[in-house]
């Protein structure tokens, strides 16, 4: 598949007369896609039920005029100020219970009805227009769903949508209070009128009623997108895409991608590094300017799930942003490399972010290719040279890994309401996995946790999932690789409650109690590396494969069916998957630090995120250096 | 007198069938308490007025025919959700003056009248159905007052209590503005409606304000358990008691301890490591799997003398919890040692909490005697140990200590609200004396700041003590052992304005000024130690028995009657603290790192809270070793 | 000028038996002025429309007959309790919507009408009958705007009176969506009706709103000072003051002070370091008995020019304080020297707060000349030396320096809402280039931005400026000396959008981008010191007279004009402005460290903030000693 590049671009904060040489210089630069609309609300309905198209319909024209092929954003991120005199209700409602205001976006409560009519309404009028226009080959359905920590809503709408998702789970309070065991502290309800969110109560609230908030909250994002797919496929074949954050996992994206064709997200991987990494200041120094060599990835490979193969990056950091703690540039050479690796990983698409920046209002600190005066940023030249790359380049095509990783949403959720250790992270984990897998030169395939086969895949690799449903359990027992599973993995029941069987299919052991421990805890393996943040005790009816220095059993299992008791570091971590890969025939190799590679069909990529020259099997790869070779 | 084992169970939470099978093993185990039914309300009551007591009536008769002891607990801690139907406004409310919800527990506000009411109602109830019956030997009342910080509510049922309570105190607004000081800043009030709770105020609020807002605070507490302790006493005969918790000093416990006839303690040794000590993370990491070796050992002290010489306790910690920060697994042995110590501190019994581990809701991480499979768990073990022990035990009395050490909580109030340096924390204060004069290998008492007498000790303690009240003054003036008092003690009038008398009975020194240091700074004594935190300056009218290297007074007065200037860190306090002993003739021992030891009227007790052997007098005492020998 | 020395005094804390005495002593220690009043409200008025002015003609007649001169203070920073009861409204709202309550001080909100019109009225009353009073020397207006973060209110009465002066500021609706960039994120309004207070936002609010939100706040501490200075005008001839704090930026001192005739402020060197600096532990260990060396002068020569030439202390530590998280005594001598340092910048008065210290309510920890038992304390003798002092000194005039700093409270906003990165703080790039130009041994003037010439001086200096005005432009380019602007400076136009132009008036480099770094990132400049902070990137379209040792332009220009593009560290800092001085024919040394040095017309005063003596050409200064010599 030939690989495209593509910008973000709005219209609506320039002259018109600007719009036609804009259009140039994109086709100029070997931009394809064009981005629009998704913050245009206020223009296209500047009161209500006013609409104005024209301005639009004057860009879509212009645009694809120049043979550019528009992406049109569904414009419901933002709804207008008058929207907030209409349904002063809609707005989304914090942890304290307060209203948020007006002023900045995403101020809407996923759970208000009228806010959704509202949507509907504005989708449709948009569909009619543009569903059959020739120049809109995509649509992009409202923007970065969660993005500023806006899933979960405390509104009164929130609470009377809980309250029926509840009634419709359970039927009846009874099954409720049974499946929640609100014989604990008297917590027994009488009617589901009875029930509120499970917001600033005196100390932990029910870790169930706390869980199926979560659940309830993202099913409200999968629904509201859903009211908008189902509007635009009554209007357009086009395909339907949402570009999704960096480390959001506030709603299950399995399930939102579910109703979309094509997966995107937004990738700002030095924002990224700055504001949602837990790693320490010194990882953070020496890969200030590059971002974290393994969270690209994972969020390429993990979206390349939600997308069933299909995914794009819709929104490419191409210098400094406005919004991380600190905002240097990108070394020279990283937005190259950054688009390379997504389109090594499977991306069909790399759209940058922003065509110009503009010169007011909130991002106005945030790079484009474009400066505010107009001139060439450094961005755009790295875009151009990918661009031309591309016209170079011959097939880059996804291969199906060796090894599986499964990811899902649910246990994020489970492990913030009850992490038993505050180092206890999810997501880190599953990170810290991947990270480990990566260094021993492996491409990886992310897989979701109700996977009905693992049939293609030799090693799959389950860290830290709540429960195991039986799909995947079936799975297990008809695969013929190696499952290496846990820490915490399948310790829970579905609602929440403690496993009281084995967490591994095909094993005996039972969790006996977990330990978490002090960060300054560390307790060293007999092979290599430590056991951190957290230890189990089994019943040890497993044969043991790998010990602390102590003697306390860390993997338990046998060549196919290993457990996993305990978090262990990224040496002990690579220790044991290259024993376990090796058996299973898989070849590895221990990168050079800082070093990546990841194979499509045709190629072998080589990435180099160090500030220095790194060699590798004897070539030298640049600083952000970007190499391929025919495998 | 012979001591005693006992659990925490909760019939409510598992199928009847179960109930006779845990009450014969409970037996077998050597365990003689049980406590149950302090959080099923809901239970008890589902529904407004219909009563259900039978099942409750069968957990009784079925644990009293195994031969158990039942402690039978009010449920007042959790009341169902009915009841916030009935009374909306009876929920606690927090300092940004928000009112919590339901769904967890102790989401009461002790000041609202019509919540009272019922709590008297449910408790006549109970007490008439189980007041005469055999099996119900002691009463709980409640469940861990203040845990989770809910003695300070700022609901409106507070702020009217407040001003009733404001009015019986002062009569007239006048003198309430006198007493003040509210002249300053124009705070005079000109009648009591106005006054306010003292929070969300722009800057400081007058500490006396604030003072009072603590004593009020307090008194509720008590008067509501005394609701509690009137109506059981009316219908039962056994002995009432309340289950305190470590470090929570938000109400006066010697008030609530005057209307109960034995004290007890939730014991959670690493939890409230973790959770409530200021100790750095080598302490923390040191004790990680034992808790503070002094932590415990104040607590027995402090509750012998709430309760009047009589005490328990009512949770002992078996195994990792779910609460703190991070939660390992205790050393082996430390379950036992916590419980000897407790019975050489005078304990009568031991209850560990809880039997059986719960698999569903808030608590599912946390141990019991058995896991939720029901299979035994670590601490059983330990806790059959100590049962086996206590048999071929012979008496264990408790003997009046030689050193005694004024503990009080008003201080505490008056220097969370006038730290003056924010490393000033009187609890931290208190218990650094109490860790030195430990270290000396001495056995304490802890007294209130109203002992009228002092007499059968020969050194008596007095840290920061807010302000000597007539009672205390007297003892001191008629006590023939040596005072140590200060830093800060005496510094304040009853209504919190500056004391202008010198702060010691005895001694002529008044307090020009005072210091707060930052942690950096250090100042070294002449002799060893250092002054640390906090430095007074004296009009320096009595000798000076102590110097820092520059030459400041440290401690003043003569051998009988000292005043130390500043807070000494443990080298200094232990150098203090020896000289003073020896001169009393009270024989110290510098004990080694992590060892204690206590004095029973029989034993000496060694408890060795290190990890690896330590020697005591020849003796080597293993990791978490309990030693006994006859004095 | 002869200097005087004063004190702050509250006849209505004390007996009216003491104030005779008091006077006398006051007299005694060589005291000249006694501010009195701003916290009586409640005396005068203790019911609506009671006035009661009788004690405080008392004590303004014992005062006056000793010789004292009394500074009347208007009492509207403490309205009393019954006003709320009058105006509940009046209360100021913090940014979470939260009305701040009764019971310490500054609770109100500036945009409240009806209290401003009480605040006229108390005024009135007083200035009638204090206005022709010949011991009322001079007048303060209220206490300490904006101490306690009063400044910002997000009441309903800030909103209404925001939407008149945005009304009155844009005319038109579509002037201010405009003005804002309101098309971004379709913040589109519709009418000013619809505006709100930008607080409790999603996500960043748009900085403009910010912005003039920011002016609004600042605009009506303006209007509420010259309300009263409108009324005291009509009555008295004596001399207008109010005192301000330190780093308190968020009003514009200097058009408050354009209706006043004389500036002052409230000097606490010790508590400012503790509780306002960003300096780390080792400088605050450091100078924890002084204060920092530059933040008083640098106080003292903002406030010279708030005060167009004329300020006063109103308040000067004289010992150790309350409020501030550690609280030590000051080293011997320094009352001394921060007094002498304040007249040598140009104070007519300095006077100590307070006379006695008050031994009830919320300051009783606070140090006063006299203690609460009405013993001398510390600071008096330093006075005293003080005042003794002055008697033998010749003349302390003002001279205009040679070198200038421009400070703009605007900037600060600016940066508050805009920082781009974490580190960028505009109080703390001003101050270090305020410390780096006096370690050079400089005497400063501090500038307003809108300063229409400054052929006074050979240099100046203009860092973080964010927008630069027509006024200064001007009178840059009319300039013949050397200017020194940024980094920043002149980045953003007055609506806070980017400026697309040069940042530096006579200079061609545009700014391409702009770097945030981390703490850890620190950039080696090829001579000396280092960047740190921020570097920018620009068109390089002026010569490099300084590049980093990896050879990124840092200082653009020529001898004549500089743009600074990076943070410089204070050697990196040091250099440059030797150079430039150097080249400017002005004189430079550099200073030993703690040393600072100021020069009056015919004094040079030298300043040991040091523990310990330190060389001066040859002098041996004692620490915390004073030396001048005639120039």
């Amino acid at each position: 598949m030939k690989r495209t590049i593509g910008t973000c671009y709005y219209p609506e904060h320039w002259p018109e007369e600007m719009w036609e040489g804009d259009a140039a210089r994109m086709v100029e630069a070997g931009i394809s896609w064009v981005r629009i609309g998704e913050f245009a609300w206020s223009r296209i309905e500047a009161t209500p039920y006013q609409l104005d198209w024209s301005w639009l319909d004057k860009a879509v024209a212009t645009l694809g005029a120049a043979g550019l092929k528009v992406i049109m954003g569904t414009p419901t991120a933002t709804p207008p100020r008058w929207m907030i005199d209409k349904w002063p209700n809609m707005l989304i409602v914090n942890e304290q219970s307060q209203a948020y205001k007006f002023g900045s976006r995403r101020h809407y409560c996923f759970s208000h009805q009228p806010y959704r009519l509202e949507c509907v309404r504005i989708c449709t009028l948009m569909a009619q227009r543009y569903g059959a226009n020739p120049h809109v080959e995509a649509w992009q359905t409202d923007n970065e769903y969660s993005c500023h920590d806006t899933t979960l809503s405390y509104s009164d709408a929130a609470e009377q949508q809980f309250r029926l998702w509840l009634t419709d789970k359970y039927q009846n309070v009874a099954a409720l209070n049974t499946a929640w065991g609100n014989v604990f502290w008297s917590m027994e309800y009488n009617n589901f009128e009875q029930i509120q969110l499970p917001n600033q109560t005196v100390t932990d609230a029910n870790p169930t009623h706390l869980l199926d908030f979560r659940r309830f909250s993202s099913d409200q994002v999968v629904s509201f997108n859903r009211l908008q797919t189902d509007v635009l496929r009554q209007y357009s074949k086009a395909p339907l895409i949402h570009n999704y954050m960096g480390r959001v996992t506030d709603f299950d994206h399995y399930k939102v991608g579910a109703d979309l064709d094509i997966a995107s997200w937004d990738s700002y991987p030095m924002g990224f590094l700055e504001d949602r990494s837990e790693e320490g200041e010194a990882f953070k120094a020496r890969y200030a300017q590059q971002g974290d060599p393994d969270f690209q990835a994972f969020h390429h490979d993990l979206y390349r799930s939600v997308g069933r193969g299909r995914w794009w990056i819709m929104e490419q950091q191409p210098g400094p942003v406005n919004w991380a703690p600190y905002n240097p540039a990108p070394l020279p050479g990283m937005v190259r490399l950054w688009s390379w690796e997504a389109f090594a990983h499977g991306a069909e698409a790399v759209c940058y972010f922003r065509w110009r920046q503009a010169h007011f209002a909130q991002e106005q600190m945030h790079a484009g290719l474009y400066t505010p005066g107009n001139d060439p940023a450094p961005g755009l030249f790295e875009a151009k040279t990918v661009a031309a790359e591309i016209e170079t380049m011959p097939e880059v095509s996804t291969a199906t890994a060796q090894v599986a990783l499964v990811f899902d949403y649910e246990s994020d959720w489970a492990w913030q309401i009850q992490p038993q250790g505050a180092s206890f992270n999810y997501f880190k984990l599953v990170l810290e996995h991947y990270r480990a897998l990566r260094s021993l030169g492996l491409s990886i395939d992310i897989i979701p946790p109700d996977s009905d086969t693992l049939e293609s895949y030799r090693v799959v690799v389950i860290p830290g999932l709540m429960s195991l449903n039986s799909t995947l359990r079936n799975a297990i027992d008809n695969f013929a690789g190696a499952v290496i599973s846990g820490p915490r993995s399948g310790s829970k029941t579905a609602q929440f409650a403690m496993n009281l069987e084995p967490p591994m299919p095909g094993m005996r052991s039972k969790i006996s109690y977990v330990e978490s421990l002090r960060p300054s805890t560390v307790i060293p393996m007999k092979n290599t590396g430590n056991v951190i943040n957290w230890i189990e005790t089994t019943t040890n009816e497993d044969p043991v494969l790998q010990r602390t220095a102590c003697n306390r059993p860390v993997l338990i299992g046998d060549g196919h069916r290993q457990y996993l008791t305990a978090w262990a570091d990224q040496s002990a971590l690579r220790s044991i998957f290259k024993t376990l890969c090796q058996e299973q025939g898989v070849a590895v190799q221990e990168l050079p630090d800082g070093l990546r590679i990841r194979d499509t069909k045709e190629h072998r990529f080589v990435f180099n995120y160090n500030p220095t020259p790194t060699q590798y099997q004897g070539l030298t790869i640049e600083p952000a250096g970007v190499h391929w070779e025919a495998l």
